[in-house]
């Protein structure tokens, strides 16, 4: 039976027609401050808690229901006779139902330029106390912190005059996701300047959206997104047309992304499998995605594309003729949204800052009863040594930066082999670096003659160098650092190609 | 100025000494239960919470400091006149250090067969309200969770009477990360039976150790376990030897153990890049890992090498004559033990139930501004579908069942050629099929012919089987499902190869 509720809330959707409800059930209603004011004012004989605690509302509201008689009333055992007894002989009448929502603390930090002590202020203490005794005793207690339940908990009402001990479980669930996503905010908001990795995490999401299935249709999904803003992340995008996206859209969309960012000229990027099929620097958008469509006209097909301009109607026109799965880009201008209207099917997806990045942003692997944390690989190189003999041009120089940039984001062990700031050949994910190379040489259609290779860490051996000399390879960078780096310099200088060591290894699994 | 202290510690590790030294300084100490108990029988001078409230602690122990005099006392902001005006009227002292630690959550719920009530009464409910309060008042009051922080906060005290505002700052952030990781365990605890994706999701972990760095000298990296026994991961590993392992060891050894767990018969798998490079099934463990060696015997190198049985003498003396990352095993004997002390880098883990795992847990990928969360790629097969004229044999299809367990753990697009329970040729992590393929022929020394083959996914195209069966394949694994499919088992027909659809394609990026 619920004989008495307490209701407190910030977000107040609903919450007048509700209290009718219930005092029409003869529930006696008890409540604070504002919530008090509209009730009353609704013509809800709604008792103000100071009344029940005999204590007064005072510190600005910090001290409200903190008081024994609310709390004993919530988490008295019912069928505990001693507590029972305890109750009567304190004074103390049992408080139902629980109704109350948080301090906007979330709303509070998203605040552009927001002070700290207004955040502090709206961490809220009573709030979530109540919630968990509430929770905590949801034996007897039935607790609610979405409007959107109220429905369901008055039909049941309704029906026998109390919840269902599985509803009541439920919403005690809800309550310890709350609060434990309450705190986490919290503690992400005070911590947002350290960078140690403390003793234990909590990191917590909202979702976007529940997806149709995960990688593959067996697998349940679900796509959720960092609290406050991402600038140039995919959840900042705005969908013009297509499909939901999915699972792996979402995966090789943010791979696409993360490459994409390493450029400020005109680039495209495709995007296969979480690698890179293809990718162009050009001096306007059309060209560079022209040059990526050459790059590999096979692979690209059911690819993702993200650009870092805007697509107009040519370029649009262009790659309306294969089948894209997403593309990406701050723009559209309206003929080329004009033209994708007869390609229902492509997601345009618009990212306005779609070369933002948060630079210390943190990257995570899950493993099977774990997980691994790191700081994302931002850097690109540490230095540019050149250690042959042959120095590159300055020609080669912007394609070995370019194809340093590419492989960086492929799976390792990568070989990326370019030329006039477009990909010839990619060998991504291998479990020998030699054999990344040769993938890539056997698998391109391209002439690789005075073309430029990087690899993402250094070469164990010399072969990678024998074989890029016999594929026409003039330039190489990678990282450096091999016991054999020596045998490697020998044989760029027997044939006549240049070295460059970054002293930044790039492995990406 | 420290006046007054709250202390109520469930973990007593040095709190008589701490609280010896802030009665020496002045400080008065309020205290709770077992706590004021412990404290007065080391006479120490520890005055009652009900003395100080004028409220008796009820309903056993349920309610003990939720009370305003409590909770005026630590909330005031002690530079606000009214606040100090209105503590003054109420008859409220200020309380200027917090000194808790809460119901030991986690060990109740890690207790075998712990029941449901158990674990509830457990839910600690005043322990982070105050020290929710304290921190929220962090301006003001000192809190303090961790016996390991006594110690700095004495040696401020002893300075200068007080601590300082960046100290107690940290200490009001340790509250919030520790408040955040108590409530998403319960809520992990009362949600583990609910498989749906919530409106927020907060995720808890806790620190197994710093990691030197993470796939990059240049990235900073920490690894983490889940709350709770995980039994068959690698957290629940015990190192026999070797080094620390590293971000990449742990990435990589996980997709090891993740592969090795789909075998019951005497099973090798190693794995380079997170892609396994030698998988061997055998009658006993050391044939198994002669198949493996000789399945690739060069990507081998640098490896990290899981085994589902003991690891014996004669099997230790063949791995220890090439240079092997880590070894995971269920055990080894002490001969082999012996054999590997001369071998000192090599890391051995023992992983006793290593066959174990959860079935249906959680996969994760993090992208920039959110996460991808999906259930883990448990299925192998729906169906085993014969749809050539041809049947495959039963060795064939013993085959063709241990290649498709192979590729399902391979990065995409992947092939996988096997023989006799061995793996002959892998191709992973390409942007084409076909491609993969290729690669798996080009790179292998071995002779294919008579060799069946698994794909994860799909073929667009009959040019798989095209090449396939130039190479000798006899017997196909794929899902199926493509447009296309009559093409590829025209093909088949066309050229004596069986071919079984599965129904479950294993994309893993």
């Amino acid at each position: 039976m619920i004989n008495r509720a307490l209701i407190s809330v910030s977000d107040k959707t609903g919450i007048v027609d509700f209290a009718m409800q219930l005092q029409k059930m003869g529930v006696e209603i008890i409540s604070t401050g504002g919530t008090a004011k509209l009730l009353r004012e609704s013509g809800i004989n709604a008792i103000d808690v100071s009344d029940v605690t005999g204590f007064p509302e005072c510190l600005d509201g910090r001290v409200k229901t903190l008081h024994p008689v609310v709390h004993g009333g919530i988490l008295a055992i019912r069928e505990n006779q001693e507590h029972m007894q305890t109750l009567n002989e304190l004074g103390i009448t049992t408080i139902d139902m629980v109704i109350i929502n948080l301090y906007p603390f979330k709303e509070t930090i998203l605040k552009e330029g927001v002070a700290l002590e207004e955040a502090i202020e709206n961490i809220d203490i009573g709030g979530p106390t109540m919630l968990r005794s509430a929770a905590k005793n949801y034996n007897d207690v039935t607790v609610i912190i979405d409007p959107s339940d109220y429905g369901r908990v008055l039909k049941e009402l309704e029906v026998t005059g109390n919840t269902t001990l599985d509803t009541r479980y439920n919403l005690a669930l809800k309550v310890f996701r709350h609060t434990s996503h309450y705190d986490a905010m919290i503690a992400d908001y005070l911590g947002k300047d350290t960078t140690d990795y403390p003793q234990t995490i909590t990191m917590t999401y909202e979702k976007v959206q529940d997806l149709r299935y995960g990688e593959n249709p067996h697998q349940k999904a679900a796509f959720y997104r960092e609290i406050g803003k991402q600038t140039g992340s995919l959840v900042e995008g705005k969908q013009l047309q297509g499909k939901e996206l999915s699972f792996n859209n979402i995966n090789d969309a943010n791979g696409a992304l993360e490459l994409l960012k390493e450029f400020d000229e005109p680039t495209i990027v495709a995007v296969k499998h979480t690698n890179p099929c293809g990718v162009a620097s050009a001096t306007n958008i059309y060209e560079a995605y022209q040059k990526t469509y050459q790059a590999d006209p096979v692979s690209i097909f059911g690819g993702i594309i993200a650009a870092n301009d805007v697509i107009d109607v040519k370029t649009a026109e262009a790659m309306k003729d294969i089948f894209l799965e997403v593309i990406i880009a701050p723009g559209f201008t309206e003929a080329a949204l004009e033209i994708f209207k007869s390609k229902k099917n492509i997601r345009l997806i618009q990212l306005e800052n779609i070369k933002s990045t948060k630079r210390m942003d943190n990257d995570q692997k899950k493993v099977y009863g774990g997980i691994l944390l790191q700081q994302k690989d931002g850097d690109l190189t540490e230095k540019l040594d050149v250690v042959t003999e042959k120095q590159p041009s300055t020609e080669e120089m912007e394609d070995l930066i370019f194809a340093f940039k590419v492989v960086k984001h492929m799976k390792s062990n990568a070989i990326a082999i370019v030329k006039n700031r477009q990909t010839l050949a990619l060998g991504p994910g291998q479990t020998s670096r030699v054999w990344a190379l040769e993938n890539a040489i056997n698998n391109t259609k391209h002439d690789l003659k005075g073309s430029v290779l990087a690899s993402d860490a250094f070469f164990p051996f010399k072969d990678t160098v024998e074989v890029a000399s016999r594929a026409g390879i003039i330039s190489i960078i990678q990282p450096g650092g091999s016991m054999k780096d020596d045998e490697s310099i020998n044989e760029c200088n027997a044939n006549n190609i240049s070295m460059i060591f970054t002293g930044t290894r790039h492995f990406k699994h």
